[in-house]
C-alpha cells in the first residue's frame, strides 16, 4: 500500500502560448478546433502542449462549444446480453467504426437495473454526450421519455413501442423473416412445428413470433409455442424441454435466435432425438452461434454491424442538422445449412 | 423523412426557484449534491424541477465541482471480444454494478483502432471521467501512458508491462493456475501435451504459457506450443489444426481460454479423434463456453465478475482519497469435468 500522490498543477493555455511563441487565442483557436490557425502555428502549439503537458479543459470547452462530440451508446439488457449475444457485440463494433471515422467519442452505457436506468437518463439530462444510439429498448422504458424530453439527436436498432416518434429507427423486418423461415422449414415436410419465442416484451421477439403464426395459418397450434424471457442459450434448452414434454411429437422447432436454438439443438441431443433427421431446427440471427452448433444451424441473417453503422450514420446526419431520416429497413436473408 | 424540430429554449435555475418558492442558492445547492437541503425543499425543487422541465448544465456543473461521478471502462480488445469471450461481459457487468451502488455512471470505452486509441486518450485528458478501469491493456498502451501523465485514479484488469506504477491492480495468479491444470492434465498419464497459447501480447497470455512451460518442465517440447493472436473459438480451431499436423502423437492440450478450448474441441473432432479418450483437452476461465462444450470443460475458475467489481472498489477508493491499494489477487480453483 502506498499513498498517492497530489496531483500536480495543471499547465494552462497561457503556458502553451508563452512556450510556442503564439498568442493565447491563437492557442484558444487550436484547443476548440476552429479554423484560421495557420500550420506553422499549429505545429509550434502542438509540440509546446506536449512540452508543458497542458490538458485541455473539455468541461469548460462543452460549456462555449456546446458540442461534446461523444455519442451514448445505450444498452438495455439482462446479464446473457454480452455473454451470450453476439449480435449485440457486432451491432456495437459497427456503430463504433462508424463514430470512429467521424472523430466523435462512442460511449457505451449499460442499464442492468432500475437504479441504472435512473442514473442513465440524469447522465443524459447532463449534457454528456451529442446523441445516442439506443438498443434493446422496452415498451415505455424510462429513457426513451427523456431522450425525447430532451429532444436529444437519437436513432435506435429496433423499433420498441413508444420510442420518441422524432427519432430515427434502423429495422429489419423479423416479421417477414420470421414468415420465410418457417414456411421454409414446413416445406422440407415437418408437420409438428414449434417455436421456442424470446424476449417477447420487445419488437423483435413479438413480430418473430406475429411472422411465425402467419407462416403456419390455419395449421398454428398455440401450445407448441414456447415462451422464453431472453435470447440465451440456456433459455433455448430449457425451453426446448418444456416443449419436449407438452409435445413429444414435434418434428421442426424454430427458434427465435442462433443462442436460442444452440440451446435447443443440445436439449435435443439430450433427450435421443437426431438434428435434423427427426427434428428440423432453424434460428435467427446468423450469428458466430450458427457455425457452432453440430449441425450448424439454417438461419436468417441479419446485418449486424451494418444495423449499428446505420444506426451510427443516422445520429450523425442529426448532428449535423441534415435530413432526417425516420427509419432505414435492412435486408435479412435466409441462409440454409444442415439442421434443417 | 421530416425535419427537426428546434430545441425550445431550456428552463433555468431561476424557473426552477420561481416555481419552489425557495432561492436560487437553494436549488444549486440541491442540484449539486451538497447537504443542508431541508426535505420540504427537496420535494418542492423535486416537484418544479419535473413541471418546468429543468436539466441541470453538467458540463457547467463539473467545471464547479471538477468531478463528473463517471468511471471510463476501457476495453482494448479486438473484434473478437464481445463475440467470444464472455469474461469480458463479466468484468464489465461486475463492475457495473459496484459503481451503480455508488451512484457512478459507467462509461465504456472501446479501442478497436489506432484511430480510437487517439480519441480515446484525448477524452480523458477532457476530464469527462474521475477515474478508469482498464482491461486487456498492452504493453506500451498509449492509454496507460496518458492515464500515468494525468495521474487520474485507475485500477487495470491484469498487470500489463509498463503500466503506471502508480495505479492498482486487480489480478490472478495466471502462472500458477495454469501450471497446476497442466500438471492435473499430465497426471491423467498424458505423455504428448501440446498448448494453443493465445495473447501473448498481454500478460494474462505470457504467464499462462510461463505456467505450462513451467508444470512440463524437462519434458516440455517447444514445437508442441501453437501460438494464436486472440482468445477465441476460431483462433482455438485453426490453432488446434495446425498443431496436429505438426503432432500427430499428441495426447493432452492445455488451450489459454475456455472459447479456444471449444475450437480445439472442434477441431478434434473433425479430425476423428474422441475427447478425453484420445485427447484431453483442458481450458482457462470457467466462462460459459465450459459448459456448452460436448464434452464439458475441466478448466481454471476465474472470478470474472469479482474481478469487474474489485477494480470498481479500487477506483471508488482512490476517488474518496482512502488508502492505495496497490494491487488486489483473487483466488482461482480447479473445476474437472469430463473433457480430460
Amino acid at each position: 500500500m502506498s499513498t498517492r500522490p497530489a496531483r500536480s498543477k495543471r499547465a494552462t493555455v497561457h503556458d502553451v502560448a508563452l512556450e510556442a511563441g503564439v498568442s493565447r487565442g491563437t492557442v484558444s483557436r487550436y484547443v476548440n478546433g476552429e479554423r484560421y490557425v495557420s500550420a506553422a502555428a499549429r505545429d509550434a502549439i502542438e509540440a509546446a502542449i506536449a512540452k508543458v503537458g497542458y490538458v485541455p479543459n473539455t468541461a469548460a470547452r462543452n460549456l462555449v462549444m456546446q458540442r461534446t462530440q461523444a455519442v451514448g451508446f445505450i444498452v438495455h439488457e439482462p446479464h446473457s446480453l454480452f455473454v451470450d449475444d453476439p449480435n449485440i457485440g457486432s451491432i456495437l463494433l459497427g456503430a463504433n467504426t462508424e463514430l470512429s471515422q467521424a472523430d466523435h467519442q462512442m460511449v457505451v452505457l449499460i442499464v442492468d437495473s432500475d437504479r441504472d436506468t435512473d442514473r442513465v437518463a440524469r447522465y443524459l439530462t447532463g449534457g454528456l454526450v451529442d446523441g445516442v444510439i439506443i438498443v434493446s429498448a422496452r415498451a415505455d422504458d424510462p429513457i426513451t421519455r427523456v431522450v425525447e424530453r430532451l429532444q436529444l439527436p437519437a436513432a435506435y436498432v429496433g423499433h420498441p413501442p413508444g420510442a420518441a416518434s422524432s427519432a430515427a429507427f434502423v429495422v429489419i423486418d423479423n416479421l417477414g423473416a420470421a414468415r420465410s423461415i418457417t414456411e421454409r422449414l414446413a416445406a422440407t415436410g415437418r408437420r409438428r412445428i414449434g417455436m421456442i419465442a424470446a424476449a417477447l416484451d420487445r419488437d423483435s421477439g413479438a413480430d418473430r413470433l406475429a411472422g411465425f403464426t402467419a407462416a403456419l395459418g390455419d395449421s398454428f397450434d398455440e401450445a407448441l409455442v414456447e415462451p422464453v424471457p431472453f435470447y440465451s442459450y440456456s433459455a433455448g434448452r430449457d425451453g426446448m424441454r418444456r416443449l419436449l414434454e407438452r409435445a413429444p411429437d414435434l418434428d421442426g422447432v424454430f427458434a427465435a435466435s442462433d443462442a436460442v436454438a444452440a440451446g435447443a439443438i443440445e436439449a435435443l441431443r439430450a433427450s435421443g432425438r437426431r438434428v435434423p433427421q427427426d427434428v428440423g431446427v432453424v434460428g435467427f440471427d446468423d450469428s458466430a452461434w450458427a457455425r457452432r452448433t453440430t449441425p450448424q444451424l439454417s438461419t436468417v441473417r441479419q446485418p449486424a454491424a451494418g444495423l449499428g453503422a446505420e444506426a451510427a450514420r443516422l445520429v450523425l446526419a442529426q448532428l449535423r442538422e441534415q435530413e432526417m431520416i425516420t427509419e432505414r429497413r435492412l435486408d435479412t436473408e435466409i441462409v440454409w445449412r444442415e439442421s434443417a
